[in-house]
């Protein structure tokens, strides 16, 4: 290569270029210009066109996301009820992650004392008192041990008994009959703010310039095809989307994930930069996804008691992503000039077939490689017609 | 190229060198010298110094980031209030995620009923009962329907009555009397720990090396130019330092963002790497934000009853991002080829002008490409001086 | 280099080659073949085998994270009680980001009304009635100035009174006998699902394919040898694999990281890509966490009052990261690429050793370089014996 070659400077400018030998071979010669056009197809083709390998991209992005439940159902719990958003969506400011209760077991009038353990917990198994320590909390479980084990009628082994809120939970699975019926209409609104520091570019999933904005706003729901950037998604589209049904979620709970993504050619104007939603199950159809609230109050004579309610439901996770891609010098020359260095490799392999596949191979090296003897003096002179008055150079 | 040449192993350490042609032509030299220093220019100038390619770098930061609130304000609620921390922040927990109260719509004593569902949704308007399907829930609406459409008197429609929590919502724009003035001089502080996993590298934004650190804590405000590292910061500064009014955004509220840019040049020490704080409204001035909040009761016989709040108020999010940067051989390797490379479409270009724009061009020809005729068989012999016992190599 | 060679279509598949010139340079040949070999080693041992260059990698991952905890502590309240996660664990629905209460300060039966403010609060100390400006909140304080500033008999000076939640919380640090002591016996399970989108990857770090799983899961505790992909963790280990103490910790609070790394080489099988927990402490030993929460009711009148727990706890933040790696042609022509460049560098420096430090040099320059003189007409012919009937070509 040509580019570090110093020369005193009396003979700066002279310009040094590299020799070279030309065969009439066509076979090598053929075979070279189609490695040429492979390679130049590949660097155009796949490099620019399909990878866009000119561009700088930033894969991290930004994000801040808030959400808003709407719609209202009819609860059967102890005293019956009209849920709202306030009741049934945790937490209620509206972040990334959203709870919507759909169904629960209810415990009412629990009040501090001694009982027995729930049966179903390991640790609290028992065949005599000394397997339950004393002052020792129950693992997994609801209570400090008193010390007791409880044998079941005319049984060995039994349950230890616990100091903690009585009684304990209720067995079992969730029941159908107290699903939230409605919650397959209720909707979420989505605002999703988004920044590319890199390239210092922001951008939000609503758009609010005009009235006619706000109305369709009102009226719009999420579509893959009619609506595509509607922010407003019904939740059992949501669940269904999945691929799961949303009344058998709606049982046991579920999580899911709403994912939008924000692939930007900045190279282009801004109206070509939009989300795209898709939804995915965040788990497997047999895991369910619930946590306890309690709600406490005072009796009649005051003493504390409280309401325990075990709430299952679906689990939205709005997880944002995306790339932002941007014309860079940078990235543009390194591959071009990986790609072009590739060519030497191909001249590599022609020479090897033509200096030793080739009849004619012997002469080929011989007019590649010029050997210098050991000891010969005269032979560069052979070559250098201005004789004495010649000048130096690297 | 150099690098691949093989030979059989008797001459394995014959050095072979590319062979040269040194022409006197001053202007090709001269354009050719001032290609190279641009080149060199452009490696070092830009890509090394400005862009610093020579660094690997971790744009993805993991962070934890802990928040608390301080401040009371006074809330001229039904009940006159004094409001803390523990009643105008959500989340209490302090995460990255914060929603100050300044403003609320207050619907005492809401009882479960039946009532008319509030007029301005769409869903419920209605011209006859069969418009207000029973046991149907209104769509984004705070009630069921329960199968009747009250007319207003006189009038052709109506709206759908509703079992729910009645009387509705109050309706209406939120009140600038009900603000709560004191909300302005809120201060936040903000607790960030941020870890570059590629580099092990982690640091905190607050420094609490000794007590002096502590008193400091207890006194600063942070300030873009007196107190740039000081972790707190007042509400009215952040929502102002955005370009929008507070006064104004407390009304109806709105979205803003903290931004926290970390950017850590790892080749120099820890003190250099600092968080720079940045302010941005995270929507535009139009959009507020709201949700609600319901406080459950009992009133004198013991009926549930319930306080609805439409609660106003300033969203903020902590959004921390950040780039570290840390010298890296492949880097550097993969910059330095890739520009050279691009030398050689230095001489590509120099080449052309020589063999084809010079008077001489055709003498230059001649001497840069050796032709060796299809049939020529001495040719090859003429600069081989050493004759018959000549050895061969690739 | 060969890859941009023209000629006019006539000669379009002659093979041109660079030509060589081979010295017996045993010496400079030698250097030659170690420096090819180093590099070569730095291709293949180090950018290959060592950094996996030929590798494209996506280090930004989608997570969702869900947390459950597990476990009851007695807690000596006024009234007293024992906690669930309903009660110690926020937020309640289990997102990344948890706090749990390890200890609190109680004030009970606060009602609003007229008191001195907390004297360790810098902006309520005054001398005189006009250093607390009526109807003006103190900076981080609890209460509303009322403009009076009460005296310590004697005292020159003294502290504002403020309208607020009276009396107001109890001074000094938290007492080590209200520490939830079974809270060490927590234990957290964490859910993890995580997608690298550019390659279309998802997994979760919870396998539940069959009831043993399940059985699994309800026994196993996460232990880095014996139990490494357990997902259920004991809080007093998390802490104290931090090098932190726990019973220490449990007093003032602190926060704490759960890393969940996931390295994939998605050249292998899934069954590779696991989940890498590790712990660190976010904070110095003396920063503590603690937030405040009120519980509000009324008194026997029906008078609003409350009791304020300042509580303090663990906050855990769950953080996910890692990097997917899979082949990416792209990558690896780039790497190789650079790297044969390299070789040019070396071939530079043996140029100029054998041009200018043997003593032969002269002789070597002859013949690398072939000097053409200015007005030489005939030199080029004599190295082109074909005469006259030569064809040019580029």
């Amino acid at each position: 290569m040509a580019w570090w070659r110093i020369r005193h400077p009396l003979f700066l400018f002279d310009y040094t270029t590299v020799k070279y030998v030309v065969t009439q071979n066509r076979k090598v010669g053929l075979l070279y210009r189609i490695f040429q056009l492979t390679v130049m197809a590949y660097l155009i083709g796949w490099v620019f066109i399909e990878k866009k390998q000119y561009q700088a991209k930033d894969d991290t992005v930004e994000s801040s996301v808030l959400t808003k439940f709407k719609g209202v159902a009819s609860v059967n719990t102890t005293d019956f009820k009209i849920w709202g958003p306030e009741d049934y969506v945790y937490p209620k400011q509206g972040e990334d992650f959203l709870f919507i209760i759909t169904n629960f077991i209810e415990t009412p009038n629990q009040e501090l004392g001694n009982c027995s353990e729930k049966s179903s917990i390991p640790d609290a198994n028992c065949t005599k008192d000394e397997d339950c320590i004393k002052e020792e909390a129950v693992r997994a479980g609801n209570g400090i041990k008193t010390g007791l084990c409880l044998k079941t009628a005319g049984g060995s082994d039994g349950i230890c008994e616990i100091k903690g809120w009585c009684p304990t939970e209720k067995h079992g699975k969730p029941d159908k009959a107290t699903v939230l019926r409605q919650a397959e209409n209720f909707t979420l609104y989505i605002r999703n703010f988004i920044r590319f520091s890199k390239f210092n570019f922001s951008k939000s999933n609503v758009k609010l310039n005009n009235s006619d904005d706000y109305l369709y706003l009102k009226s719009c729901l999420y579509d893959q095809i009619v609506h595509p950037y509607c922010p407003i998604f019904r939740l059992g589209d949501i669940v269904n989307k999945t691929g799961r049904n949303f009344q058998e979620s709606a049982i046991m709970g579920g999580s899911f994930g709403i994912m939008i993504d924000w692939s930007c050619d900045l190279d282009k104007e801004d109206s070509h930069c939009n989300p795209h939603y898709s939804f995915i199950s965040l788990g497997s159809n047999t895991t369910g996804f619930n946590f306890r609230i309690a709600e406490y109050s005072n009796d009649a004579e005051g003493k504390k008691q409280r309401t325990l309610y075990k709430v299952f439901g679906i689990h939205l996770q709005i997880i944002v992503f995306g790339t932002a891609r941007k014309f860079n010098i940078i990235n543009t020359i390194i591959n071009i000039a990986s790609v072009l260095t590739l060519m030497t490799a191909g001249s590599f392999l022609c020479d090897i077939i033509l200096l030793y596949m080739m009849k004619k191979s012997t002469f080929y090296r011989d007019s590649k490689f010029e050997r210098i003897a050991k000891n010969d003096k005269e032979s560069p002179a052979k070559k250098m017609p201005e004789g004495p008055k010649r000048k130096f150079s690297l």
